[in-house]
């Protein structure tokens, strides 16, 4: 696999192909490493080859997802650390499709830049590999385009997924009713969203740089509570789709837009949503902003997800059970809110 | 399906909904048009749903590709003109996995900017939907970034095809074999390669403006000659696999590398080209920017594909009915080249 990735899908006329290849052989093992049997590798390749295992599916139903890591990569870049990065472009790709129930099959990724340069170029794909690794997602291949007069010092980091489910596994959210429950899963920290108000309040209006550590954190520094990676759900998902004792009915990745955006986007027309906001521990970080930002709450509830990263909607008597396997795979999750009769909203309470 | 697009696909917390929203407004009737009847449309969506037509492929191997516009599109902010870049990432998609003998089936696309604006943001994702429509590609979803401090006045555009291919049909080079005819498909310029050569002799060292007009374009713009959309070779292909007049061994496209580094993507080991490089017309933009900047003709041809977009492999007795096909759908082929018992290498003679 790794040859055709080298020689073949990273390439682009804009890019120092040399250096290109010289760094990528630094990450060749763990690309590798990625590897899944439906990939196929003939002797040349301008696209990548995945078979669809069809002794796994009837009616198979791709799933594609495509983001980028947005202004993180801003934060990353002050602090030099491209480790992380990696990690939250392919979580994030992999949480949009696991919501609606599919197994993440191969992720590529585009990374735009002014100059390539080591060890950015080597952290940002080894971040991506491992990440991949951990839920036997393969890397595929990728882009790389070196464009000087377009990103100056900065780069872009997009990635795409595919992935599969049985048409009659889709989870769609329709099946939501009035009386189930909703859980909430914790994030981390922003994930990949909110990073322009964040940074706005922390950087420009509190002059905190990378390195501050304001006591609200206690000892984390500011750069290192913005970075922590997107968190991964698929474990959780994973687990709870092959589980009988667990129908989930609906899945919200809580991104940009937050709660109040985000569960609207699988609620039934004549569901409403209450939650409460005091479920699950807010991470100190959301804290620190909405204070020294003086943010309204209904504001920060709309921009971030305030500790909470994903939201299963479940019928009343299967949450314990629910929960159960989330707690299992390590996550924080608990009853955050209920579904009620209504017109499609969500109340944060 | 422009509602999942409208509401789910196309969001960010960096860009601002409300803009994005009545500009997409305007080209919801195009991005709808191609919608193909294996989309599904569930109330929510986080990803884009497409179901594998079973009925039509026993084995079916999915033909993924990930590509950048590059440095083109600085010569579309320098003339203000934003309808061709969309069917240049899609075209330059398309053909990347049409080499490989696959359909294309869904596409989508990430726009990264400084500042979302009118027209540029609806003309692209107009050229985008106008672009899959002629190859009865379905425009599944996109994703758009507006990040003021990366882009500042600039803006990125990457696109993903996934398309399919019956597993026994897959083209991959191995049965070239000495004796085949290489078939050369006419490009119209310079596609989405080598801009920042042509960019640097053209505008800095020949001091040209987007609407000069040199001699040696008669008549046309030095815009208008590099803005020329890639040529999408999908007609031909398309026609030429399933003809039974007609079996090609290998495909070439001719992108960022040329005839030398494409063409051995796909060359068995033991096998050499020659290619005869009057074949097809050099477009006059080559000749202008090989005169000015004085190029070796080695590296031209490394840079550009010097008025060859496509190569075809096929048993030489076929090769007037590949011609045939090529010129029934509108593309000026020609044989161009041949394989004789080598090492992988390809010589312009």
């Amino acid at each position: 696999m790794s040859k055709e990735i080298k020689s073949n899908l990273y390439r682009d006329a804009g890019v120092d192909i040399d250096l290109a290849q010289s760094l990528l052989k630094k990450v060749k093992q763990k690309i590798s490493s990625t590897k899944r049997p439906e990939m196929l590798t003939p002797i040349g390749g301008f696209g990548g080859l995945f078979q669809i295992d069809l002794s796994k599916y009837r009616e198979p139903v791709l799933v594609s997802s495509i983001d980028g890591v947005g202004t993180k990569l801003t934060v990353a870049m002050m602090t030099e650390k491209f480790d992380t990065v990696g990690h939250d472009i392919v979580n994030h790709c992999v949480n949009d499709i696991a919501v609606q129930g599919a197994e993440p099959l191969y992720f590529m990724d585009y990374i735009g830049i002014g100059k390539l340069r080591s060890p950015l170029y080597e952290h940002v794909l080894a971040g991506i590999a491992d990440a991949c690794s951990e839920v036997g997602c393969a890397v595929l291949g990728g882009e790389t385009a070196e464009m000087p007069g377009m990103y100056g010092n900065d780069f872009d980091l997009v990635g795409v997924i595919t992935g599969v489910v049985e048409k009659n596994r889709l989870i769609t959210g329709e099946k939501i009713k009035p009386g189930h429950t909703a859980i909430g899963i914790a994030s981390n920290g922003l994930h990949t969203n909110g990073f322009s108000l964040a940074r706005k309040i922390l950087f420009e209006k509190c002059g905190y740089q990378a390195n501050s550590r304001p006591a609200l954190l206690e000892g984390v520094t500011v750069g290192e509570a913005l970075l922590r990676p997107h968190t991964c759900y698929w474990p959780a998902i994973n687990k709870a789709v092959q589980s009988s004792d667990v129908r989930i009915d609906g899945m919200a990745h809580i991104t940009g837009g937050g709660l109040y955006d985000n569960v609207p986007r699988i609620l039934p027309a004549e569901t409403d949503v209450e939650f409460n906001r005091d479920a699950l521990p807010v991470p100190s970080i959301f804290k620190l902003i909405v204070e020294k930002g003086e943010v309204d709450v209904v504001e920060a509830y709309r921009v971030f997800n305030m500790g909470i990263g994903m939201v299963w909607f479940i019928p009343a008597d299967q949450a314990d059970a629910a929960i159960s396997i989330c707690r299992d795979c390590g996550f924080n999750a608990t009853r955050c809110g209920r579904v009620l009769h209504g017109s499609g909203k969500v109340r944060i309470l």
